[in-house]
């Protein structure tokens, strides 16, 4: 399917919901927004529906009377549009069922996405699911206004971590124009991305930074998040999405983990290598998976143990990884 | 002066000098080693010279045989081009003696540069220096190509933190589009800005956020890194640039202060707003100055008095700055 068959479909039926995925960020929740207002423009009916709440640092997106937080989807309506979900269970509304009986269209940029829709508009090569939909209000001919100019400009933002990660093309950039001169803010939008953080946050961060560990030939670095750090700082787990990337800057490095303790010997690990580990095919020794530079697994066991085994699979990976 | 002036005399020289400012940045030395580079590929003799060595984290860039640290400018030249100066001092080579007898050809944006050269192109309007390059090189007609390209983004990648501030326009957007297609790797360049530090600057920034200070209303937060912390950590006063951001970026607070202890009874400060208060008014109450949101000063004096009668004075700029 294509763009211009998701854009026949959107014009036929009058009625939608938009559902994005649980515990959504800028790209699901921005994509939504933005396709739920440019139907409304041209008198349709839509709303996002999300089994979360919208992150707070995104409370200042045009979200007051089109996002909402639902435990299930019951509306009738012509068509559910799904945005920027991998499967049909991450949108925390169904199992493995089939899909719906109603009209259903999926769109997404995740090159697992098996195409679980009646109508099916995939595109791994799109640097965010919010230029799928900047393109599918163009093939439209919706005009952007400044709310949905915020929207998707959240979207990209977001999805390309402020310009720094590889989807970050021309393309993206051009996009990021366009969106300016249509109204989006960007150094607000950036702020609320990217430099509003919770003073419970900066407290744990001190911590991680204060007492995380290196191996011996300082090529792996780690940390540990108790619950007891939780409770004590106020931070959530939310707060220490970003906290191994900080330990990934560390100059000279080869792999920085992060292990955060979920409850009595639970524990989420997540890796990040700088080039030369493979770091997902680690954490899928744990069941876990990711990417090559990006993984995380969960663990059941003593910290001891776990810190034993994994970091002797760490650093033979390391090992291995370097130029003789 | 405009843009056609300043290529005409680029044009019409042979051999040139580029300098940038003392502890130069991404935008003054991506600015300098992209003209050089430019020059020399129409065939003229051009060496970036800089009183400081090529920061650390720039030396990705195409700088050997290009970039020289120098005690003076002695090398007779048809011209020197100052770049990135909003006064002929910044370069660290004069005082404030009339400009040298060579041609000095002046290429800023910053709207205090009073035209120190004997050619001025002066734009305070440009998001960068390295925009001004970049529009100087079209109009030369001389073609972008990977080593340039890899430049000129550093400078405005810099130069707009990462497209996050108030400079990130459409236009500064579109050319970095254009100097992707040109061979710039925005991952590569990304990283080593903003995402390569120093342990030591790790452990610091874990002392800060684990020690720092807030007023009782949580409106102003503040750190001091003393001298025995940064010999402790090995970190450097430069590692600490950000710190004062990272501080402001606490949700909820007006002002943030960075403290750093120069030496005995000597100390820097940094100011941050999020917008109410002005907090260049009040570094200029020390001799210092800035901008709005963000101002710095240097303080003679004793720990206790300075943090006494500053706080003082932000916590009163603070409560007039908020709305009734």
């Amino acid at each position: 399917m294509s763009l211009e068959q998701a854009a026949a479909v959107l014009q036929e039926k009058e009625t939608f919901l938009i559902a994005g995925h649980v515990n959504p960020e800028g790209d699901a929740v921005g994509s939504g927004l933005a396709l739920a207002l440019a139907l409304r423009k041209i008198g349709k009916e839509a709303e996002v529906v999300n089994r979360d709440p919208l992150p707070k640092q995104l409370g200042f997106l045009p979200h007051e009377g089109v996002y909402f937080q639902r435990a299930s989807i019951d509306k009738p309506v012509d068509a559910l549009v799904v945005v920027d979900c991998a499967d049909l269970r991450r949108t925390g509304f169904y199992g493995g069922e089939a899909p719906p009986v109603q009209t259903l269209i999926n769109i997404d940029h995740h090159v697992t996405n098996p195409g679980f829709g009646a109508v099916n508009w995939i595109d791994p090569r799109a640097e965010a699911t919010g230029v799928m939909i900047y393109d599918l209000l163009n093939a439209m001919r919706i005009r952007i206004d400044p709310p949905i100019a915020a929207s998707l400009y959240t979207a990209l933002l977001s999805e390309t971590g402020s310009f720094r990660y590889r989807n970050t093309t021309p393309k993206s950039l051009r996009i990021g124009a366009e969106l300016i001169e249509r109204g989006a803010d960007p150094v607000l939008i950036a702020r609320a991305l990217f430099e509003t953080h919770s003073i419970g946050r900066a407290r744990l961060l001190g911590e991680v930074l204060t007492k995380f560990e290196s191996s011996e030939d300082q090529k792996i670095v780690w940390a540990l998040v108790t619950q007891e750090e939780f409770r004590r700082t106020g931070a959530t787990e939310e707060d220490t999405e970003d906290f191994v990337n900080t330990l990934r800057s560390i100059e000279g490095i080869e792999a920085a983990l992060l292990f955060r303790e979920t409850g009595p010997d639970n524990y989420k690990i997540s890796f990040r290598s700088q080039g030369r580990v493979d770091v997902a095919g680690l954490a899928i020794r744990w069941g876990g998976g990711g990417h090559r530079n990006a993984a995380g697994c969960s663990f059941i066991g003593k910290w001891d143990k776990m810190k034993r085994e994994v970091l002797t699979a760490v650093g033979e990976a390391v090992l291995s990884g370097l130029p003789a």
